[in-house]
């Protein structure tokens, strides 16, 4: 068989994972960023795959070293950040035509002393991470921000009846039960206008409170709820995808005991889970392009 | 601003990572199959996000279950495993109209006992997973094999020059560096009439040997060769993927303590790394519809 | 060579990381506990190991049986409800004479709706896990608190001086460097009249405020007033251990960009890291005996 | 309360995870040695506790450098190198009287091309990790070395029977189970002339036999059965110490699908798991002082 019809697809490279904590020390209360941030370069790379020419490979350790250059003049939000690294290389480099531009942001709180937040002292928040992808194709840029690893749990409020039976079913239907999932969520912007921190902030506190007062009939009616409020309230969102396991917590049989259990002693399970993910999404919005390729887990 | 116009996207739902190990038990000579496999399924399931309303919610247990009813008749390779259970739900219920399907398969040798591989007991074996996503869309199948933590280094035979300077580049030229790389790779076929375990077993064989026999000038190009040879020796795959991380070995200075290093004492960094992703494709070959969607580390 | 002066020393088993949500729900503003439990025995066990005689095994599943009986009656602080279990198996059964039981405990706050908690919907909180170790040995319960991945760091107010140099040493002295660490620490109490959940809080509380407050010359002083403040405070604590990572965070040369960069700009490294154990005690405490054994990563 | 009498106790420091990859290419065909190193200093480190003088403490970066330096000269095997580390930091500072060297070690086989191992290019073998770990206390060396994550699996040969039934007990008795679990083992020699690698090779193989040629009444039968005949060929060991998860496979209930499950089903579980830790010794062997001290998991 021939090699001839054998040609390079799409294809992008860059380094992964800089880690980069940023003090702000210009006055006594110091500010701290802790970002892993990760640069991907498109464009016409062909001759490094064909023929180890690297004459276009802008070295990933180059990539890297921008990362920390530009971090010198402050970081700002992750999307804002992303958004200079990525026209510095499309700009600077012509046959780079576009890329993807990634972070995670890990939350810090001032440790209390004597009821004060210290100055420059300060203790890891939170089990979740705060990410942003820009995306530039064509020149033209796309941010999705996020956030992964938000542990939510309600212990009552939540039913499951009403489904198909099969002749594999054996799940008994429960019109109340323990709803716990860890939200991984994505959401694009529609403009590059936002005040992205104030969106953050604002998205967050909307999910969980959509998670909370809904009563739940099925994950998927929670997820779609969060999605719809957040949407309702940000008109700069067009779009919003999430990732949410089913973290079954099964109730214990303790009648062998002799003791009941009205729900609750329950075993937390870790496999398998279910895993529930959809898009919610503003009618005839421009279409995504490329902007969600490489990101796990979404449909 | 209304909610009116916000509607349901793309979604998936079912139950992930079901542990199964099956024990072939018919002789002596006991065969193990370790699996952890995915349901997810497509089609009408508007209701439930929009009521929570779930006569089309084919319960994720339904699903496990079926996981482990289907294991009693063989399981046989991850693919036609997978493509059993896809089609199984699409023709059971009328509104699944596609989904997707995924598997890891852990890989168990004979405990060696007098020279002779032992009959029941087993030893888990290398570090690498191999991997296979079935998706039905439209009614049509599509599998794509792959493997992943496949890790792989070269001690020499590698060079990285001729790269681009920018008022960023700090990086030295080199002739002989490591070269170290986890290959993640995922393959799609073009034809469900393939011998699964053999192609699957040749393709790993034809990457390593590229890996090992490529002088390499970027790590590109050795993804591009590993690639091409697969291609050329395989006509049931059409396209393959790789995400390979740069795992970074930096030579250590010892000339502080008066000692030589030529290419021989090694720090091996954790992060940042660097990270080529490419795919090599058949030119002409038909498009792939959804199939790579939600796959992480690809573009 | 003969097997016959080949004999069983010390051995302990049970079922880890029994994984219990416990819900309160008297009332409508429900409570949760969240622990992973592990119960090990220790006794006469020889005959299970020499000629594979059960009969005194009580079974693992039993153990864990026995964990989410128990917690039916309510969970309580994770040192109360170890010293239940750990009681009952020894008064259980002739043969056991102690043994270990070990918790983690995870936090959740209550979502804010409207600026108030809800009742029954919840977040997880915090990076940090809550640990509890009983031990009871020849009849005598030995209570050891602590806390794991409370991870801090200062931006400034640390210093590295006047350590030795030898032929090995290039590092740089600093007076000014991000002192950053994850702390995991265990504490010892002489007493079983403790309020545990008033006493975690303290301790924590103490650790969090020594470190902040301490301009330190070395990870070893930070540690050190860390732990003595916590002596200090609290007279039913004997003995406290650290186990402090140096986590470093390694200033950027920004020079080659014609960039300066006073403590601005850091590489947050993953490996290596400095690791500083000690223990901080009360001269003339009674022996922990074998309290401490099998506990990772203290001497 | 006064802080007059707490006192610092036991306490060690040093560099962890030094990452060394050390290539021997003084022929053609090159060897690799893959380690992660850890290096602690006990002795007077008091003033640094105390006062924060670091007179005394040997910077962690100048331990780490010292492991770079040493590699150059070869590396062997981990327990010689280790002890060369050991012994150079303990002549070279009169206040070092002791320490703590550790190492994890990766295997590398050669790809092989052509049937042939190549002779610069290697994959990643196996899921297991080969360990060391040398004390020095009061000027001698302790050699304990071991391996982790050996994972094995019987798909029959194994009961588990007889056990007490008391009310907690819901466990049903079998005469064939699935028994799987994943080795941690450790040894402490009572002599420094072994030749580290002929036994570390001849213990993993002889543990291995005996897993899969005991029939196992009780995983603590396993467990005892590779401890002594591990020791009954090797008379440079005194002592060898097992951690060994009981990792269960649950049959499946297939009777609601009318199928049968002749252990041919199984669901394996995650947590909780058994957890089984025992000692097998040689009588009257000399006390092995502090050299288990820190090991997590171990009685």
């Amino acid at each position: 068989m021939s090699a001839q019809n054998i040609v390079l697809g799409a294809n992008q490279y860059g380094k992964a994972e800089v880690r980069l904590v940023r003090i702000t020390r210009d006055a006594p209360r110091h500010q701290i960023e802790d970002l892993s941030v990760t640069s991907q370069l498109r464009g016409d790379f062909a001759d490094a795959h064909l023929t180890g020419d690297n004459a276009h490979v802008v070295a990933t350790d180059t990539q890297k070293n921008t990362v920390y250059a530009f971090a010198k003049d402050g970081v700002g939000t992750p999307e804002e950040f992303l958004l200079r690294l990525g026209s510095h290389f499309v700009d600077s480099f012509d046959w780079v035509d576009g890329g993807r531009w990634a972070a995670e942001k890990y939350q810090w709180d001032r440790i209390e002393v004597g009821g004060q937040g210290h100055d420059h002292s300060f203790v890891k928040a939170g089990t979740e991470t705060r990410t942003a992808v820009v995306t530039i194709d064509k020149g033209k840029p796309t941010v999705i921000s996020g956030l992964q690893d938000l542990s939510v749990l309600k212990s009552t409020g939540s039913e499951f009846t009403g489904y198909p039976k099969d002749q594999y079913t054996t799940l008994k239907e429960t019109t109340d039960r323990i709803l716990a999932t860890s939200v991984t969520s994505r959401w694009r912007y529609n403009t590059l206008d936002v005040d992205y921190d104030k969106s953050f902030d604002d998205v967050r506190r909307t999910m969980l409170e959509a998670f909370a007062t809904t009563h739940s009939l099925a994950l998927q009616q929670s997820l779609f709820e969060m999605g719809k409020q957040v949407l309702a309230a940000h008109e700069e969102i067009d779009e919003i995808k999430f990732s949410m396991p089913n973290l079954h917590h099964f109730l214990v049989d303790l009648s062998p005991f002799e003791l009941e259990n009205p729900n609750e002693v329950f075993y937390a399970a870790d496999r398998p889970y279910g895993l529930i993910e959809a898009t919610v999404q503003r009618e005839g919005a421009a279409d995504a392009g490329r902007a969600w390729e490489g990101i796990a887990g979404f449909c």
